[in-house]
């Protein structure tokens, strides 16, 4: 039996991803994952068994992995960003313990949190969510309470997954709860394609954000009562210049 | 006038860096940051001039950054885990701001959050907190107010800096506050220094958390209502068990 490696690879170009999701993909026989992001690392794949798919069918895709590993083959199963958050590991888990397999290995990765921050300055730093929009798999009343909750507790607020073509209204609906609770001059920013060749990115207020057209493969960024946007870049203080 | 670069070099182990991360050191002739995470990377800091710290005077390192910077060097201030995540990224572009100094560049790096989630499993498999327990720079009622927060909201939790000398049952109020709203038995795990020789990690439940011995070096995870341990591991389904 051989590993199975659940593989953050960052948010897109290879520079973002670590010397030990590098060397994953080097160990496996075999590579698995959405086309998207086999795209994002073809030139890792030279030589690989290649196994790539549409979205949704992930917990298959897992369960071909398990097979692959115990037929002696070493698989990495790729999941853009990092491997746990909204990613693969956890179907991968689950899978594994139900077919008897043990040798799972989670190799962390760049999250769109991070990296989306990144570009826009420092909206992380301090306390922080991160939530999906997507209720595709979650109930839209769970989501709601959590975006109220993060905006009770006045945390910095990492947003995936604010928009699809069947979700268009979705930010929207988001930001208007956000409302209720905060002003509408929150400072706010979001990065459309974080990593890859076309990207952009954009600072804004609370209200402004309500109104701007996203994407799915947008990261929105809502700052807490701290947060202020200064020479372009938005930024969240640690609290230093109190001292 | 050179680029100062805030690089986030991931728990400890220079494979879990990213390339962008060791490229930015390659380009840096000084390299500037806390004795404990330089000693971390000194393999890759072969002929750079080092100004090593101990913690704290985190403004006065910015400043020193900056003024290297506008003298032609350039420059690398090194953050353990994510430059932002209660990193360098923030005073940095705010010095930097009142320097009238533009070209900062942040280097993201894998945060503790996901790499100890890894090392657990998959306890970030949905809507995440990161909050830490250190009231240096943050009220105490604050932290509390996030804890209820995170909790009512469901979310999953990671906490940082859960203890330390000054502040040693840190960890029980913030397990006893919880403890107020979350069930005794929820999944919860630690990880202790991550990527490094000596990690080690345990699973348990909330009210167990509450009398764990844990360090500064120590991160926590608790659980949403759907976390469960699987065999040693603490995993959030993404809920595909249900379609």
């Amino acid at each position: 039996m051989s590993s199975v490696y659940a593989v953050g690879i960052g948010p897109g170009d290879i520079s973002m991803m670590t010397g030990e999701a590098r060397r994953a993909l080097e160990k496996s026989d075999v590579i698995v994952g959405y086309k998207v992001y086999i795209d994002l690392i073809r030139d890792l794949c030279v030589g690989k068994e290649l196994i790539e798919s549409g979205m949704r069918r992930e917990r298959e895709r897992c369960r071909k992995c398990v097979e692959l590993a115990k037929a002696g083959k070493t698989v990495a199963l790729v999941c853009s960003g990092d491997a746990g958050v909204y990613g693969m590991a956890s179907p991968l888990l689950e899978i594994a313990y139900e077919e008897g397999f043990d040798d799972v290995v989670i190799v962390p990765g760049v999250t769109a949190a991070l990296s989306g921050s990144a570009v826009l300055g420092a909206p992380l730093g301090h306390d922080f969510c991160v939530i999906s929009l997507s209720d595709l798999l979650t109930p839209w009343e769970v989501i709601e309470k959590r975006l109220k909750s993060a905006a009770q507790g006045d945390f910095c607020i990492a947003i995936y997954n604010p928009s699809s073509h069947k979700r268009a209204d979705y930010l929207k609906r988001a930001c208007d709860i956000m409302l209720t609770i905060l002003p509408p001059d929150r400072p706010c920013g979001y990065v459309r394609n974080i990593g890859r060749d076309e990207m952009s990115y954009r600072t804004c207020t609370l209200s402004e954000l309500a109104d701007e057209d996203v994407d799915m493969f947008t990261t929105v960024f809502i700052g807490n009562s701290s947060t202020r946007i200064v020479n372009g870049r938005l930024i969240t203080p640690r609290g230093y210049d109190q001292k």
